[in-house]
C-alpha cells in the first residue's frame, strides 16, 4: 500500500450522472470525506459496451483520480464494477471498491425464500457478476437477472413517475414477480430513482436493495480498517465535481441530487490520463 | 480536390447502428459502389454530447476512412451532420456529404401549409441546424423542432411496434399535431424503424420525409458532377464493415436490415487515427 494521509480525498466515479447517489450516500454517511467525483460523459452509457472498452476506460479514470491523490477509489457504476473491478485491483496501492459486494451481501442475508431478482443494464446482467457474488456468499440461492436498458433513458427524460415507466417497469419486472422473488436489488445507480415506481410494480413484500447506501457503508468499515478514515475535520466542503463532456450539464443534475453542496464542475479530457 | 478514382469506394460513418439505414439507401440506389462503414460503437450515442466532442470524434473517424482510399464521405448521422459536417468540409480533398441538406430540401418542397416538425436527438434540435437550412432553402416556413430522445433506447430494445412506443410517441409528437405541421422530417437514423408507429399518431395527412433516402440521392448526383460514379463495375459485393467495439453485435443488427448482404465486421481502435 502507498503511504496515504487519512485527509486525502476519496475519487468516485461512474459513467456519467448515475455515481451521483452514490456520492450523495457517502456525503451522508461519511460527512468529513472530501470527494473527487468523475463522470464520463464524453463516453457513456458503459451499459452496452464490452468489458475490453469499459476496463480500458476504467484504467484511464484510475490515473486520472491517482493524479490527484486520493486514498481510496470507489467504482460507483455497476457495469464498470462487473468489467473492470478486479484489474483495478490488481495492481491498486489503494482500496478499490465496487457495487457489487456491499448490496450482494445484504441481498443474501434479507431474502427469506431465497429468490433474488437482480435489475441492472445489459452488461451487468449478462456478466453475471451479481450472481457470482451470491454463490459466492451464500451458495444455494436463486438468483435472477433481468436487464432492464430503457430505465436509464427514462431517468434522464427526467420520466420518475409517468404512466409510460410504469408500462416499461411492467414488461421488465413481471418475470421477476412470477418467479417469487422476495428480494431485489437496484443494480444500477439510476434505478433508485425510479424507487417508488420499482416498488408499486413489484408489491410490498418485496424488500428492495440499494447497493449505494450498502457501498458507503462497506467503505467507512474499510476506511476504519485501514486507518484512512477522517476525523474530527468537520463536514467536508470542498467536493470537485469533473466530466469529460458537458460539464455545465452535470453541474446541473448535481445540483437537483445534492442539495445544499457547493458544485462546481470541470471539464478534462480523460484521453489523456 | 485529391485525385481519385471512380473505383474507389465510399465511407459512410455513424455513432453506431442507425447510419446502416443509410447504407441500405445507398446500396439500393448506388448498387455498383464499394461501402466502407464505420459506426462508433464505444462512443455511441452521439446525440447527448457537446459539439466539441463530436468533432474530435468526426476528425479521427475521418482519418480513418481516407487511410482506407475513400473517393467520397457520407456522415450517416443527423447528430454528427449538425455539429461536424462544417468541420469536416473545410479542408476536405473529398465530397462530404451530410444528412441535413438533401431532407430539408424536398420537406420545404412538399409542404403545402408551410409547417414543418422535425424530430430528432436533443443535439440535433438543439443545433437548430435542420431549421436554419431550411430557412435558407426557403425563408418564411414555420420550422417546429422536438427532440425525442426516448426512440433510439425504444428501437435498440426491439420495441418497433409497441404499446409503450405508441405512449411515447404521443408524449412528444402531440405538440407537433396541433401546430398542424403537414410536412416532418425524421431527423434520425433510426426514426424511419419507427415510421408506422409514427405514421399512425401523426395520421395520413402528414407526409414523412427520410433523409437517407434523400441523401442518397444527393450523394448519387455529386459523385456524377465530380465524375466519380461507378458504372459498368456490376453490383458490388466487397462492402466493409467496422466498429468501435462489439463488432460482433453490430454484425447481427447488420444482417438484419441489410438482407442478401455478406457482412463481416472488424474492430478497430478509432483513437489511433
Amino acid at each position: 500500500m502507498r503511504e496515504c494521509n487519512a485527509d486525502a480525498p476519496i475519487g468516485v466515479f461512474d459513467s456519467g450522472i448515475g455515481g451521483l447517489t452514490v456520492a450523495r450516500e457517502i456525503m451522508s454517511q461519511l460527512p468529513e470525506e472530501k470527494i473527487i467525483y468523475f463522470g464520463d460523459t464524453a463516453r457513456l452509457p458503459y451499459g452496452n459496451k464490452s468489458r475490453e472498452t469499459i476496463i480500458g476506460y476504467a484504467k484511464q479514470i484510475r490515473r486520472f483520480l491517482e493524479s490527484r491523490n486520493v486514498k481510496a477509489i470507489v467504482v460507483a457504476c455497476n457495469t464498470a464494477s462487473a468489467y473492470a473491478l478486479d484489474t483495478l485491483c490488481e495492481d491498486s496501492e489503494i482500496p478499490v471498491v465496487g457495487m457489487i459486494h456491499a448490496g450482494s451481501k445484504v441481498a443474501t442475508q434479507v431474502t427469506v425464500n431465497g429468490n433474488i431478482g437482480v435489475i441492472g443494464t445489459s452488461g451487468t446482467t449478462s456478466s453475471g457478476v451479481y450472481k457470482k457474488m451470491m454463490d459466492s456468499l451464500k451458495p444455494g440461492l436463486n438468483v435472477i437477472q433481468k436487464a432492464c436498458p430503457l430505465f436509464v433513458p427514462l431517468v434522464e427524460e427526467g420520466l420518475w413517475n409517468s404512466k409510460i415507466t410504469d408500462e416499461v417497469a411492467r414488461m421488465y419486472l413481471d418475470e421477476l414477480k412470477e418467479a417469487q422473488v422476495d428480494t431485489m436489488v437496484l443494480g444500477c445507480t439510476h434505478y433508485p430513482l425510479l424507487k417508488e415506481t420499482i416498488a408499486r410494480v413489484m408489491g410490498d413484500n418485496v424488500r428492495l436493495v440499494n447497493p449505494a447506501y450498502e457501498t458507503a457503508r462497506e467503505l467507512k468499515e474499510i476506511l476504519r480498517e485501514e486507518g484512512l478514515l477522517r476525523v474530527n475535520g468537520g463536514r467536508s466542503t470542498g467536493h470537485e465535481f469533473y466530466a469529460s463532456d458537458l460539464a455545465d450539464k452535470m453541474q446541473e443534475f448535481a445540483g437537483s441530487i445534492l442539495t445544499g453542496e457547493s458544485i462546481n464542475t470541470s471539464k478534462i479530457d480523460i484521453t489523456e490520463y
